[in-house]
Parts: C-alpha cells; structure tokens; sequence
C-alpha cells in the first residue's frame, strides 16, 4: 500500500475484513454492501465508497464474495505480510490476548510476552518466550516486533509505551489509561469504559 | 441530554473525558486543546469544536480546568446518571473486566455476571450475583440493567445478544464476533485484531 486512506476508511475497512474473517465456512454467499454496513453500523452507502476508492478489480453485482473482497482489502491495506506483535503486562486480560487462537491465520503473530513479576514469568505455561519487562526494548529490537499490546496497570503504563517506543516499536494497542508516545508510534487506544460512556450517551437508561 | 451529538464528536468527547478522568490528583492543572488532542490523537482545532459545541460555560482562556471540562461532558452526554451494566461470558477476558476497578466512580455499575458453565459460577467469587446464561433475560429485566457487555466464545455470540435483546438491552460492548441486533439496540464492537490489522495499515513492518 503507498498511502493509507483516511483514518475512518481504514477503520471500517478493518471492521470488514474482521467481520469476513469471522463469517463460518457455511456462510459464505455472496454478501451485500448493505449486510455489510448493518454488521458495522454503517451505510450501504458508505461500504459502497469504501469498498470502490480501493480501485480493486472486484466483482460487485449481486453483492461481493466473501473470500475476493477478504483479499481485496488485505492487499490494499498491505495485510499479506505476517507482523510481529508481543503483549505486555500477562494478567488476565494479557493472559485472554495470549490464548486467543484467533491471531494463527490473522496475519499477527503474537511472538513474546512480558510482565515485570518473575514469579508470575514462572507459573505460567506458554509456546511463546515470556521476559521480564525491563528487556522490553531490547528483544523488540532483536527480534524486529514491529506491534505492541499494553495491558499493564495504570502506574506502569507511561514506561511500558517507552519501553517499546526506546525498542522501536512502530504501533501500539493500548487497554489502559493514555500514554504519550512519539510522533513515530501509532496508538491506537482501547477502554472498555469509554465504550459504555458512549452507549451510555447514545441510550437512556430505561432497560 | 436532548440529541447526541454526532458520533465521532461523542466518541472524541467520551475519549477526552476518560482521559481527564485518569489524570493523577498531582497532575490537574489547566489543560490545552493541543494536549488533549495530541492525548487521544486528534488535532486542537477538533478539540476546540467538540468542546464548543456542547455550548457549555466553561472557560478555556489559558486552557481547561479539568475537573470543569470534565462536568460539562458528562452534563452534556448525561453521564452523570449511573448504568446498570452486566458481562456475559466470565472466562480470562470477562473476569478481568468483572475485576476492573475503575468502574466505581465512573457511572458504570457492573451489577450482574452470567455463564453457561454453573460449575464455573460456583468456583468463582464475586460481590455481585453470577448467574447461568439461561437467566439472562428474564433477570436483565427485573433488574433494569441497560447495557451489556458479551466477552463469549463466537459460536455464543448471536444467542448472546439475542438474549440481552430480548430482556431490553439498550447498549452492547461487544468483544467477540460480530452479531446482529434489532435497532433498538446500540452495539460497539471492539477487537484487538481489528486494532493490530488498523495498526499494521498503519505502519510498515520494520521495527
């Protein structure tokens, strides 16, 4: 991929892609840009612009196939290479991203966890090398992990961003409270709470 | 609040007043349209529109004050009331949001866990009642909980939401594949595979 398109294009395009990896074997009609937009929460319309501005030579009439559009939007969005990615902070959240099976043919792989407990290191059982936190920077580095996952508690999560940032790390999903990073990091910033305030704005009360 | 704003506003607005709310005590002194835009990625002009549109009384010569900025949002979003939340699903990911504590001031109470697995209901302990997922709807009901959140495996997913629907749901924080909903229902999917992927677009692979 040259450019990226615009943030919100990349975002649903993602949620696409995401929402086809997902369809079981048995499912795989062609689908409509409209069924498409009620999975996301977005238009028809909307699919339609996304989908068209990748110039790919897909067929549309008749709604898409599945498996066509899948590879349309991995190579525009340069998904085809596997990237390196490692987790820090293995408590329960870290340890659920850990065990999730769904990253195998996802095009990450999940190759190193760290925490700064090493009695935690220890106990736990893992196909994947677990480290100690403070050698964050330089097994990054070595073995060219080029995304991070923060799942840390909030008081360690500033150095756990400088951490990867210092291994130069190029994209970070972050579960906890904001961290500043370098112009040179992409963060991409997840709470569970901001996503009930917004429902909460969105909704009233009465259940 | 009468309309919600537009949702990338309201999603911007939720996502500065989280990070408002996760300002250390220490730290509170008057904040800039350019920090909390740099903070959750967006420019200052941005900022200042979102917050100007709520047309709230505050001030912002010489940056915002925190703790008022923080009033404004959660008057104009109506945050200030509290939501009765549930999790569904109390594997790794789910007990860590079951654990979470930042949910206690912050108008999110998590007041009910379901499972399917009743052996696992009874190892667990918990302030807060868990329940077989059988039950889901009809206690969501009794109980007014307005928003839920789905942290199955995907071959649960859709009898998942299917059951909050039908015990009146108005919000879901989904964490699992993607699952249809009646319209009535607002639903926020959230994936770190999605994440990584948006990340990898983001970015080239070296490290």
């Amino acid at each position: 991929m040259k450019k990226p398109p615009p943030l919100p294009s990349l975002e649903r395009l993602c949620g696409i892609y995401g929402l086809l990896d997902s369809l079981p074997e048995s499912d795989r009609g062609r689908v409509s840009s409209r069924e498409l937009g009620r999975a996301i929460g977005q238009t028809a319309e909307t699919v339609r612009k996304d989908i068209a501005h990748m110039k790919a030579d897909i067929v549309s009439a008749g709604g898409y196939d599945p498996a066509e559009l899948k590879g349309a939007i991995a190579s525009y969005l340069g998904l085809r290479e596997t990237r390196r990615a490692c987790i820090v902070g293995l408590g329960r959240l870290g340890q659920a991203i850990l065990r999730y099976p769904g990253f195998q043919d996802a095009g990450i792989e999940i190759c190193a966890g760290f925490d700064r407990d090493t009695n935690k290191l220890e106990l736990l059982i893992s196909p994947i090398p677990l480290l100690p936190s403070h050698r964050i920077a330089e097994y990054v580095r070595a073995e060219k992990i080029s995304l991070g996952i923060i799942a840390v508690p909030p008081d360690q999560a500033q150095i756990t961003a400088d951490r990867l940032a210092e291994g130069g790390i190029r994209g970070i999903v972050n579960f906890t409270v904001p961290v500043s990073v370098p112009e040179t990091v992409s963060i991409r910033h997840v709470s569970v709470l901001d996503e009930l305030r917004i429902l909460a704005a969105l909704t009233d009360g009465t259940a």
